[in-house]
């Protein structure tokens, strides 16, 4: 296997600290990476005067993969993350939510995966102002119903789970749960169902472990997976990869945080587990389990940051794992 | 005060059941009330071949207020509750959580409301097959946000929080924000913040007791509402009310539960508490609070539905809770 090109883009606030104990725990693997930094987010904006300049973009073409930390985004600037998603054509936002040892949750047998379809929906970016108010497209094209309904059912062991609104939106749901079925017909092994979106944030609370897969359109997926992720100790454990064709890009669920930046207190959970989607995905398959069973026994033994109820920094977590990786290879 | 009109629509399936609960509670009360019977949902379709006749319209139109039990609705046919909504511009739908004595909550101190915008968004009936597959249009208006607001404000103690997602859509998202802080300037003594959705949906399950009033677009509020139920007990407990300048509709969250229609065991809680916020609607404040005191003392000495782990039937719960009105009043 070549050398796989990796660039990481640490963004804005907190997305900074948590990629630096991300990378900092990945430099003590035998990994035939290359890492190549880019630039994005509002301290790329005040520097080069634009929140994805040209050629962070074209580095992030040709990479094998993207680390995202995080960034901020202010009214009016064009969104770094939406952008990236949709000219790398990441089609699918895949989003893990599952209970970890030491962490409250509401359940500890929840294991499921929320396919969120990450290009278009009510992210196709048209609106206009009207007389009255404003006015907002949602696109749902049969391509884009397709392509994600057959990632679902490729990554589900059980059964998938459709989720849209067509009780009241009767062509563009209804479109994803028709296509949804002619998907599911290819894959007879695996269970399908179908629920509104309404009742689904009822079911996340109230039987979360009955799913496996998730499958649902832009905006649902944006609304769950953050609900999902409260169901399992916060955004602060919460990782996702964007998947394409030929790219793919990996980020922590949470946002830059400016309230506590700088303070190296930020927990690097969700970036480092978003490393671990990266390394599956690159064919680092036994490193991405070291590093997650490493993260693991430090979060069973409490060696966590001060959002999960212990006194350790960053970059203290990150040595924890560190030794933890030493001591199980 | 002279005698107030009330449309009762059954429908379908338990709505029927829950409702002759609700009536028959009401029964025992003394109100100077009316009651008249209209039709609507899916027997009402078989048998008169439309799910709203325009008898039934017109009733609700010439009424004080509409007790809704739930429909069952069927693709392709159009929704009763939809068209009550939007006939009668019941523009504020208002969604209460609150934990009930005896019910188990992911907290004891949630008491919250959430305050739907409810005739416009995606639910505005616009779509249309496209090349590639479909597009709706998501309508967001200033007037509909102005006085979704202001009914906000208006029944708010401490804060308001707007729910949106101003980030992607700015324009329709925007709108509302904007409008949001407008009309909030003229309640100086009511606190005004606003959150993303998707974060929403994660503090209505790490920080729930955060919040006073939320008030949000259509959809958003379809879901979050759903969310919020289950924080409190679930949709056997979640009681709404549709209001307009004219008109009022009051309605379980829940809907006819044809798994469960016919066995004469659906809790009757919601369709109870529905039936509150219409006596203190009318102006029988006093009926009101005695219903939902007696309604809460038959909760914590759990004589309640199976659903709830109790062993009543619908209408036995209802009995007991006639019985605590007799002991209260
Ligand atoms: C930052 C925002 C544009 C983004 C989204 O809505 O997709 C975020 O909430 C997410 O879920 O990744
Ligand atoms: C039945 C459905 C059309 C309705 C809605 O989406 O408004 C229901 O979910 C509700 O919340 O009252």
């Amino acid at each position: 296997m070549g050398k796989k090109k990796v660039v990481v883009i640490k963004g804005d606030g907190i997305g900074k600290e948590v990629m630096d104990a991300a990378l900092s725990v990945l430099s003590i693997l035998d990994l035939n990476i290359k890492f190549i930094e880019a630039y994005a987010g509002y301290e790329c904006f005040k520097k080069y005067g634009d929140t994805l300049p040209d050629e962070s973009l074209k580095k992030a073409k040709k990479s094998d993969a993207i680390l995202f930390g995080a960034v901020t985004t202010v009214p009016g600037q064009k969104s770094a993350i939406i952008t990236l998603r949709k000219e790398l054509d990441l089609f699918a936002n895949v989003r893990p939510v599952k209970c970890y040892p030491g962490i409250e949750c509401i359940r500890k047998d929840i294991d499921l995966t929320i396919v969120r379809e990450n290009t278009e929906c009510l992210y196709s970016g048209i609106e206009r102002y009207t007389d009255e108010g404003a006015e907002a497209v949602r696109v749902i094209t049969r391509k884009a119903c397709e392509r994600i309904c057959e990632f679902a059912f490729k990554i589900a062991n059980e059964k998938v789970t459709a989720v849209h609104k067509a009780n009241v939106l009767k062509k563009t749901d209804g479109l994803f749960r028709e296509v949804f079925y002619e998907v599911a017909e290819g894959y007879p092994e695996i269970e399908a169902e179908d629920v509104y979106v309404d009742a689904m944030a009822l079911y996340l609370i109230t039987k979360p472990q009955d799913f496996d897969v998730l499958v649902t359109t832009n905006l649902y997926g944006d609304i769950l997976s953050d609900e999902a992720a409260g169901l399992v100790g916060g955004l602060g454990l919460a990782p996702s990869a964007n998947i394409g064709e030929k790219n793919s890009l990996f980020e922590p669920v949470h946002g830059s945080a400016p309230d506590i930046a700088g303070k190296g207190i930020a927990n690097p959970t969700a970036m480092i587990l978003s490393s671990v989607m990266m390394l599956r995905h690159l064919g680092f398959e036994r490193e991405g389990d070291l590093v997650e069973n490493a993260l693991i026994e430090v979060l069973r033994e409490g060696k966590v940051t001060p959002d999960l109820g212990g006194n350790l920094k960053t970059m203290e977590m990150a040595e924890e794992i560190k030794k933890k990786i030493m001591e199980l290879s």
